[in-house]
């Protein structure tokens, strides 16, 4: 196993172990299913993994005191796909090779787990064993770049602009708030945890602005195929042609590995590599 | 006008001068709209009236230090009848004589305008002017009282056990969760925000757990026609009778008018007796 691959495999253990009780003590017991479903299938976890190597990059031990806040971003993620599989918004029937939610169970179970899901990110986050002061940082954090300002806007702008977008740097914008804006968070809550000075703050801001906007233009080579349809969701190859996507999106993982090596920060950095190459 | 109508409209003036600027800077410009749109809509803002009243049972002078926490439980409020209402859920097409938000705008658009509103409400409760401390307290009474053990596992209860429950214990259990939940936490965290002392918070949650669950049977009360209806919601008229209901409404306001006595909060007291009238 690579460097990374052992690193990764230990932090998803510590990551699960401290995942696994949540929704566990619902009521009605019935209503602990949905939410843990999508919670616990098959997720990659690259934003927790995010918050885990910015901590580390800042802080050298345990990162227990940081587990809250990964399972904080990995709850938005999650309740983020429950609503936007619904049948009003992409109404997907699959996701990771299982039946979307609102498919295993129903649809305002769908819209209740989603709910439950993002609620329960900012419990989770004030209740870490961090100071006070550090975790209201993280809620604002999180709430900013889950919200209208931030994911919600981005999806709202895909719902409302969509296919109809011509202008790249509209779909920039679009993205940075759609995908980017919860990576981006995601590296600076991993730094405030771990009390990180303004430069290195200043340098994971970097590298989290630059991994977002990279994850998503290689997620558009990867659907290339779909770009070729005008009815299809707003795309930078369409708008832009595969080649010059790509290379776009190799010029921004390059940007982001800049920013790990001044962390001095290998995990970031091979990070920063496989989120390019959608290859985690 | 009563000394509890000067209040209140002293009040609701403050909270509309706080509440004004949320959603105007969004991004696409037309997402503001429908996340405004149910936000001054007609609410009777009684949420954010227990927490501006708790504040003020338990510390003299301005109440602007609690303007946010009034708005976040709003906020909750709001972000739950917008999803309450879709479709899947109630499928209601008027909410306060106008169009719900699915209805005015569209489905896609309703969900991610609850999402919106739900997420606000923990942005501006971290950006409170109270200590750090006392922020991250409220973060969490919010979080646990909106999210699976509270509120939205209660609405979860209604939407699976819904008009199969003949148990009033369990009636009881879902409504303490749907809309107590909320309503005791918005008057411990205008406790908390105010510094109140373990006696005044016991005291303030006793009042919020009568309140809360009074609110509810004066509610099946109003609508004890929709309770002959076997397939209707699940009510307390129908497993107890109205007579009963309404006796046990008046008994839990007297009880919470107590807890307002010991606290000496006219405010509190006047403000029992009216939602369990359901007046307000």
């Amino acid at each position: 196993m690579s460097v990374l691959e052992t690193w990764t495999s230990a932090r998803l253990a510590l990551l699960d172990g401290y995942m696994h009780p949540l929704f566990t003590d619902a009521w009605p017991p019935s209503f602990a299913d949905p939410c843990r479903y999508p919670l616990f299938g098959g997720g990659k976890r690259i934003r927790p993994l995010l918050v885990l190597a910015a901590f580390e990059a800042v802080r050298d031990g345990s990162p227990d005191a940081v587990l809250p806040a990964a399972a904080a971003v990995e709850l938005v993620h999650t309740y983020s796909l429950v609503h936007d599989d619904l049948p009003c918004m992409d109404d997907d029937d699959e996701r990771r090779g299982r039946p979307t939610v609102h498919r295993a169970f129903d649809e305002a179970t769908a819209v209740l787990a989603g709910d439950a899901l993002l609620t329960e990110a900012f419990r989770v986050l004030a209740t870490a064993p961090l100071p006070a002061d550090v975790r209201i940082h993280l809620v604002e954090e999180l709430a900013t770049a889950a919200g209208y300002l931030g994911m919600v806007g981005g999806q709202a702008a895909d719902v409302t602009l969509g296919a109809s977008i011509h202008d790249p740097a509209v779909l920039e914008r679009l993205h940075r708030l759609k995908t980017g804006a919860l990576l981006r968070a995601s590296v600076r809550m991993g730094g405030r945890a771990a009390g990180a000075t303004v430069q290195q703050l200043d340098a994971l801001t970097a590298y989290g602005d630059h991994v977002g906007l990279a994850f998503q233009l290689a997620d558009d080579v990867l659907d290339a195929d779909e770009a070729e349809d005008d009815d299809g969701p707003p795309s930078f190859v369409r708008l832009l042609g595969v080649d010059a996507t790509r290379a776009r999106a190799i010029e921004l993982a390059e940007r982001a590995v800049d920013a790990a090596r001044t962390l001095e920060s290998p995990v970031l950095e091979a990070l920063a590599r496989r989120i390019a190459d959608r290859d985690v």
